[in-house]
């Protein structure tokens, strides 16, 4: 194969279309957006998914602001709201499910969702020449965060972010390594590119210039938090949004629209959370992540990031009030409304129609998220604590898959 | 609201466009495609991601078929290739990080892979009386998988799936619980609605009526195995496709075309692996969900899989040829050619430019998506493996981030 | 400090009693058993703890034999019997939580236990030269378990034991590395000792002289399976004995003997998975490790093995009899009536208050150690139940502690 | 059977050893020390372990304070020791390993030991109405740690322990569930019947009483932490003491006592931990429970909590300096110096060999253990690096099980 052009310049995207059209057709190479080309290298077409509308979710949403310079989420005051919401994907039955989700938790009053953590973390390493050294490091490192913070602060360097604002520092000493949590707020953005250009910034900058000991080696990113990989640090302290979602449900809403019972569903839970205990699976949930990776798909957030994001801890109790309460507790919606694929065109226009569009809506986006993914457990559930599971047999039978 | 339109007749899919119309624009309401209808409910729109091409991967791939009656997966030989790789995301730098990666691969002799496991699971819990007669139901399970198949084959039900074969069937008791995973292979499909539809036949067809005590209730998927949700059953034993990828860089392609070393990739691997370690990361790898999600959204995959489809095990080492052995193991990649989303347009385009698009091509696509992701991981580790990960810095810097 | 002498003999013995007696003083030093010196290097005293006898102990065992060649066990019968138990501790309350325990599960009917599997595993690994080698490697290990056991039998080598017998071989291929985990079963033996050297003899003696590739080095344990270290491998597939225990407490044994009622205990159970899930615990369940340890001390067993042979799954589960179904799922008992430590004094005579001393005995001990473990999630998850856990502080309060 | 006597007035204890003397012997019946009717109930004999002496254990250790009233642990001067090391157990070859490992690391400058963290949890927990109810909850208790501090101080209540002090308070809400994990620092004791007492009193005397929402339901333990359960909450955050210990082999000391190379050990250790990775083990180390075992039989430790304290995550690396570093971390070391079976004879002599006897200890101790770990953990290695493990077999052969 000659030399493939890499580049977007008008003549390397027309070469590679050109190359590929008699294997895949006019169709795929057929839109332009002048913004395709910014958001990637090489771009040659598109890929198209469709979108279902289902709705309307019935929710309550918190409004929540960061209080300075700590960074702590404060509750200013919640509203209740009627939402549609948009889900790109191909998988039969999954609308439909959402749907029942949906209707099932409005005749019950509705979900409400909660934001208790919103941190982006970005895990450095220092290799040092021994365990002392890093000892010595990690206290410097802990007891250096307003230093830091001023340090960045006076930087007058365009590749840094001043949307990214460095929280809390968290060292972890394995060996000869002193690992750095730097944990960031990222305004509306998700924040993957602003943190790792500031905690460059302080690595290079900072910790390798000024600290008490010269480290052998530092890296940007060493695995110690969850960069796109599942992992119990986040599952526990959080990444993006940390976000609840509950709903009570009534036995009515329950019999009728779910066509189960809450005897059913607490025993399906009972069974599930053990099968989830038994197979060393970390998120006990049903299926949160074809909610999440939908919702996703059609607003331009980074599909890569669909595991970590589904990352999710699920529970039913009898209410005391009679009915069940179902809830879900996400630690790490990984969402942003500025930014990276949200600013697409589709991606904007989904994100528009759940009211999300631009500055000051992340928080909005990640409890949608989690309130629409929590309709879908409720559903699905249901289907599956039908005797033998019938229900969830024929929605696959049904609607599952196109043969 | 009044009540908002589920179906999709035509009248239902003009009043949803009608009624957001105003909210989201004309554009993600333009792409009519019949098969939209048949894929999903409520269908309403579209969402569009661009597409690059990189390439060209260089791999040896094998060729493989299933040995009845076990299902053992038989290599029948293997082909070296040059493909070209559609890349569907809007994560700037992640199509020329891709694309680093297999030139670097390529200028080292290529990629090769090997699928050494095929199995879909659908992870059935019977609820008993008690222990006693959980052991005595699971005794008789696993000594009862011929004629589950004969039952199975006998049955002339138009909800079965005749791909979909069973192939082993595996116990696990806790409490008054036994679980059972049913394990199938499911022919070119990624096959989730096949294998659960005849997992119900098998549930309550077969166990409840003839089994040797009477379980109180039947669950189709209890969260034994991995439904979507990353567990070490499936890293240890496999869903889906279980794929290894593998590459002896040469110390010039490490030195010329990832400008880093073999040493400073061998340290970052080093510090990588414990920090995933200390946080408790499963997939100890780099980012291998950016490639799966990727390609997966490219063809028309489940996207709800890509957390699961993404576990990996990614390993370095010198070679004892020089240079450095870069490999991934994936357990569970969880994909088809025929089915579901890959009937559609433009995904079914895109398959076809790596051509898998329809039968006997599924285990085909299964490792050039381990091959493409492998070739991120390189390029990736390399950038972060430079001097404070500079060049990670600098391709976020760069390219990342739409602002 | 001058060389400590580090032999057996009778002048290095004396040498280092008189080297600490000032410190010491004379009890430690005073037990002189000879087979103590038998039992580790460089032996100088004595560690003593309390043992209490409890019981009875109400349980129906099974009696279990292995299938030939398979090595599948077989129930040959059930019988009721009641127990004295040894519990070596110091831990106040333990003791008296353990007869409380015992007394509701006596008055429910007694506990009943399972062997379900029984295996004993050495990871070993090649190292190969690249992952091609070791997929030729691990393909070749898998279909070549016959000649392998044959190979052993054909050794007429003193330092291979003819108690361990092989049952299956599992390979797993992570980079060039073909790890396998050799299962075999040992007994009445726990059997690390003779499961060690026959593993070597395996790896040096066959597949490093007769395997289709050369690897560039075998390990004879390599943590693919858990060695001393709990895994999910095991937590799963087991090690040493896997172990079920289970009973049905009556309402009326709960509320008399246990002071809490079945709902209590329900809630208790609920919120106790769920803490437990929230915190990446892997043995769901109360406080397993203390039993174990406590019978471990008594009998001789391996006190490093007290970690893994504790890692536990418990459930608790209306019973549709009324009253609480509580059970347990010990995957990994590693335990012997036989050699090491159980050979010793003490150990021995703890062993025979079981019935356990001795050949055929490993079953019963393993049921036993299980049964005794449930007795005290019941009575623990009841003080821990009761309003504020309430008892449970009372237990720690008025036994807790040598102050 | 008749009515077991349980108690351990002189007539119950006479009762119990009449009854069962026929069958153990009077050996195990014959040890009559005052003090063990005060560590348990129903007591009736006793077990004896043999216990080596080993060493010595060149190790410079820290010495450390808490500042208040935050409970930062400072070092106050570190000084070089020469300790006798006493390992109760009768696993043939350990105390070999264990020498082997001393004088390795001695012939290097010995082991150096930092205590980083120090802190016992009590993971209670609060069952709300839903989880709005929690989310207000949790709020509240991130709040008042002030005042929960001061409301403790104010009681005169002799069950509340003066010296377990409260530090900090960690919620985590799921479904319903606000989870709180009390952080307290315990003096010398090992502290879990204090911290028992005391939270018991915040959770009913504070949090039930003034909390600005009413629980249905309050826990004193949840499995939220990892009460002697492994947890990777407390792999990552630490219980008890987190201990590093570290050393850099020298060349020389690992070719001439080790007999391996530096080489063989960093490909062991490369081995060792992707093997962990693969099998889903949390502590990636060696055999750190065997050492661990060893001298919490020989001190009065809690048996039942080898498995938690045993957590441990090793690294090897070739050091800048040359030679190898080889270092342990042990999140929770859950050690006392006083209380518990600490003050029982044998125990408190074996404290005292170390040092470590009575008030002002524990800091000492607990690194004794992790540097003891560390010699175990080199030896082994060092053996199983050797070509095919061949001394690792040896030491099997040789000394490994009493036939």
């Amino acid at each position: 194969m000659r030399r493939w052009p890499r580049r977007n310049d008008a003549d390397s995207i027309r070469a590679r279309r050109d190359a590929i059209r008699a294997v895949v057709g006019d169709e795929p190479l057929a839109h332009d957006e002048e913004a395709w080309t910014r958001a990637q290298e090489a771009h040659t077409g598109a890929a198209v998914i469709p979108v279902s509308v289902v709705g309307p979710l019935v929710v309550e949403l918190g409004q929540y602001e960061l209080e300075e310079p700590a960074g702590t989420l404060r509750e200013r005051g919640r509203e209740r709201e009627e939402i549609l919401v948009p889900l790109a994907h191909t998988e039969g039955g999954l609308s439909a499910s959402v749907s029942r989700g949906l209707k099932a938790a409005a005749a019950s009053g509705g979900i409400r969702t909660y934001v208790v953590h919103d941190r982006m973390t970005r895990a450095s390493c220092f290799i040092c020449k021994d365990t002392e050294q890093a000892v010595v490091l990690a206290a410097w490192l802990e007891s250096t965060v307003e230093e830091l913070r001023a340090f960045l602060s006076g930087l007058d360097d365009p590749s840094l972010s001043k949307r990214a604002r460095l929280r809390e520092v968290k060292t972890h000493i394995v060996g000869p390594m002193c690992h750095v949590l730097w944990a960031w707020t990222t305004g509306d953005a998700c924040g993957p590119n602003m943190m790792t250009r500031n905690s460059y910034a302080l690595n290079m900058g900072y910790v390798m210039q000024r600290g008490p000991v010269k480290p052998e080696r530092a890296i940007l990113e060493a695995n110690m938090g969850g960069d796109k990989k599942p992992s119990y640090e986040f599952f526990g302290s959080g990444h993006g949004k940390t976000v609840l979602a509950e709903v009570t449900l009534g036995e009515e809403a329950v019999r009728r629209v779910l066509q189960t019972t809450v005897d059913d569903l607490l025993e399906l839970s009972w069974a599930g959370t053990h099968g989830a205990v038994a197979s060393g699976m970390q998120s006990v949930a049903f299926t949160p992540a074809s909610a999440v990776a939908a919702l996703y798909a059609a607003t331009g957030q980074d599909l890569g990031m669909v595991g970590t994001s589904s990352m999710a801890h699920g529970t039913a109790h009898r209410s005391s009030d009679g009915g069940l309460h179902a809830a879900i507790r996400f630690p790490g919606l990984e969402v942003g409304t500025v930014g990276g694929g949200t600013t697409l065109p589709y991606a904007r226009s989904w994100l528009a129609l759940l009211g999300c569009a631009g500055s000051g809506k992340v928080y909005r986006f990640a409890q949608i998220v989690a309130a629409t993914a929590l309709a879908l457990e409720i559903s699905a559930s249901a289907a599956m604590a039908t005797a033998g599971s019938e229900n969830f047999f024929r929605a696959h039978h049904e609607r599952g898959g196109l043969r």
